[in-house]
């Protein structure tokens, strides 16, 4: 066993729930979903981390508009606090430089940035996943904590057979998926995912002006998708531990 | 060298020009524009050949209808027509299986389709890359051929920050950027693109009934975006040799 692994597990012991945010194809809002959803549960009065492992191109740090963060080092690193969440994005060291990893360097920084991170008591760490079926998500796996998969989908023929997919890859890899969150639904049923024997937790509405939210918190939580998404998150936190 | 992109160099001999269609971010509409791409110069009387990259999420199968295809082997693989295409993705092989690669199998994946079939004269070959910063990608690159890329983008905060690094990525590795294809744009000025220091190509209107179209060929070509692609298309093929 890497012995990172071992240095991670150790880290993360002290995190009650974590939750990962994936979806089969990219461009679906699985970056904005985990974001509100983290800054809800932090707003419910929980301990929150936020965790970007989309690495070749994260956005969180956008919504968040947390482009001036750096973290400090200390025996690790100390995630940086923005709006309540404990915060860790990998273009803290990569600004804004492309970030050319091959799978073997993407897996490594994955577990380079767990075996750092001094998350301390949390309970919900979010992470936001890059789509597809992708080795974070294999690494993610590896690692002995609670970890359970929310998959945000949109009502498209093209996404449903890869959220096929990745359900089917996640259940054989013996992972927990919690649900389905139907984003950018446009008065099209999507009956297709109540197919998939996998609860739908929420059918979000395109939402057109969800642009002007981007980098601002406050009114992005406010709008339809962020109430939408909190409906998902009762749901959740009722199960919760 | 990797004995393979020898025996690749000398498979792709006969191609003339080879496209990557690529982009920042997921579920821009890349798959359906390489696709509309091909088709369209297969209509303008090209020798056409469109690669399926995407392996672990790939969807041109979907938009062509291709689903019973299957390729013949004879020295090697011979890529199976439809719709005057010759076409190849992974899916002849994963059926609807879920494809759990590592960075490292990805490439190796590339590397042994390419290695396989035997595309004959082509015009063009148009590859459908996966989005973002991949090692398709880099491997890409790593081939004796004529390949140029084409960035497709949507007017997002989000997506502007992964084309502007994608952007730089290829140019860094000698990549040759055609231009830029703008796809969904909703009455949203888009003229952060123009300051990338590359061509707009085209700007395409969000098509709301784009989803009936999928699966039918013609109807999609006779839609708007079909229509809007043909446009970047005469652009791009007076360039060509």
């Amino acid at each position: 066993m890497d012995p990172r692994i071992i240095a991670i597990n150790e880290r993360v012991k002290s995190i009650r729930n974590v939750i990962a945010v994936v979806s089969g194809k990219g461009g679906v809002g699985k970056s904005i979903i985990s974001t509100i959803m983290a800054l809800q549960l932090s707003r419910m009065g929980y301990k929150v981390g936020l965790l970007d492992t989309d690495f070749t191109s994260p956005s969180t740090h956008i919504i968040l508009n947390a482009e001036e963060l750096t973290p400090k080092e200390d025996r690790g690193v100390i995630p940086p606090e923005i709006h309540g969440l404990k915060y860790m994005t990998i273009t803290y060291y990569t600004k804004n430089n492309p970030t050319p990893l091959r799978g073997i360097d993407v897996s490594n920084a994955l577990i380079e940035i767990l075996s750092i991170t001094r998350w301390g008591d949390l309970d919900y760490l979010i992470i936001d996943a890059p789509p597809g079926i992708s080795d974070i998500i294999l690494d993610l796996l590896r690692i002995n904590w609670r970890i359970k998969f929310i998959v945000v989908a949109t009502p498209s023929k093209l996404a449903l057979e890869t959220v096929r997919k990745l359900i089917k890859l996640l259940e054989e890899q013996g992972g927990d998926i919690i649900g389905i969150i139907v984003n950018m639904v446009m008065g099209i049923v999507t009956t297709e995912y109540r197919g998939l024997g996998k609860r739908v937790l929420v059918e979000i509405p395109f939402q057109q002006d969800l642009e002007d939210k981007i980098g601002d918190v406050e009114e992005l939580l406010e709008s339809m998708i962020g109430r939408k998404v909190e409906e998902a998150l009762k749901l959740i936190v009722e199960e919760s531990p």
